[in-house]
């Protein structure tokens, strides 16, 4: 039991809700220290939205909302950390949502398959084929679900399988926290904020952005002056930091 | 298997041995996120041990070895990552250890002892009362161990923990790779380095100190020098992330 006034009750919550869902399969061990890598970034932040995020943020919601066919890949962390916010995107953006694993196995698939229906997500299903230029499992999509999709939503995406993506000729939107990592660099837009502080502010984007507004969001984004501009607020706060 | 030569392999082998002994219950799920959240801080001082660390290590040492009565703290990733390091500075520096565990459960301290006892450590025993001004379980410690300390040190340890101990009078040494946490800036000395790399640096130290440099390190001791180095080594990598 963590106690409510300790300082980081948040994040210790996070925490122990991963820990949770990893006793019970749905996220993977190697998930739990993924995890952790990307609280320090967010401490780094200072846990909060950065505006160079809300930027990020507001622009992820025009893609969205301006794809053909827009797929929300979910893996374990992200089923666990925010099925209730995926399920509300997915009603907003019209996106489907796809399991996509990088630790795969048929068990967790359907673990996390009905975690997320618990929680009011739709999830595509079929029989997935190799069809990201990947070895083994770690190419297995849905043909008519990241297959056929112009633009992906990959929370806490492995850098192979986003380079993958983008090879495939994908818009691939990420939400990393390291602005440093290969996925971070190698997305068409990454949103450089925590999963479900994230999630919903795409959410709220997507319901108020004005017409025209997107287009002219899609034609200003520039991924190599957001990863800066979240690099410069670490920056920033490490300076500040023992003040 | 992790190829030797992989150039991150001992921070892989490391993940390993933790993913392990979480299956075994010596790690809590909970202290996999830590430890993640520790790598990427290892990552910004470039996963080596910095010339500000090393002060902070011989400091240390002589804290040690100065200390009427030193005991070391352990906890799960503590006893998983190094049990054979405790050994040896248990050795040279005649500490008593001591396991205190943020996730305490009887069990947890059993095979915590039991997987330290096979590394060769000598680890208290006793009835643990509630010591340490702190709710519940957390505030348990042994009164001829923590309890009687003049000295304490505790890698990876909690903020407030750190805090309670340090409003004991106890003298705190914590090993913390995030120089803005809690616990870093409580602490009575932080060195900001990697588990493995700190622990022998310690104990070689403990061998090498000369008469008098000991005391001499102890009265230089700036605690808020050495977390403002070890940030500044941080900000130096960020700033040239990106080129």
């Amino acid at each position: 039991m963590i106690p409510k006034d300790h300082p980081r009750y948040r994040s210790l919550v996070a925490r122990e809700r991963l820990a949770r869902c990893a006793r019970e399969g749905i996220v993977a061990l190697e998930g739990l220290a993924a995890h952790g890598r990307g609280e320090a970034f967010d401490y780094l932040i200072g846990e909060r939205t950065t505006r160079s995020a809300e930027i990020a943020i507001q622009t992820a919601a025009a893609m969205l909302l301006s794809a053909r066919h827009p797929v929300i890949s979910v893996n374990g962390n992200t089923a666990a950390l925010a099925a209730g916010e995926i399920a509300a995107l997915q009603q907003v953006s019209g996106a489907d949502v796809e399991v996509n694993l990088f630790h795969r196995t048929d068990e967790r698939i359907r673990l996390i398959t009905r975690h997320l229906e618990g929680h009011g997500v739709r999830v595509l299903s079929g029989t997935p084929e190799r069809l990201v230029p990947l070895a083994h499992d770690r190419g297995l999509c849905l043909r008519e679900g990241i297959g056929d999709a112009d633009a992906v939503l990959v929370p806490l995406e492995d850098g192979d399988r986003c380079e993958a993506l983008r090879a495939m000729g994908k818009a691939v939107i990420t939400i990393d926290l390291n602005p440093l990592s290969r996925t971070a660099r190698t997305a068409t837009l990454t949103i450089v904020d925590e999963l479900t502080r994230a999630l919903p502010a795409i959410t709220a984007a997507c319901t108020t952005l004005k017409p025209g507004e997107g287009d002219r969001l899609i034609t200003l984004l520039d991924n190599a002056y957001l990863l800066r501009a979240a690099i410069d607020e670490m920056r920033e706060r490490l300076t500040h930091a023992l003040e």
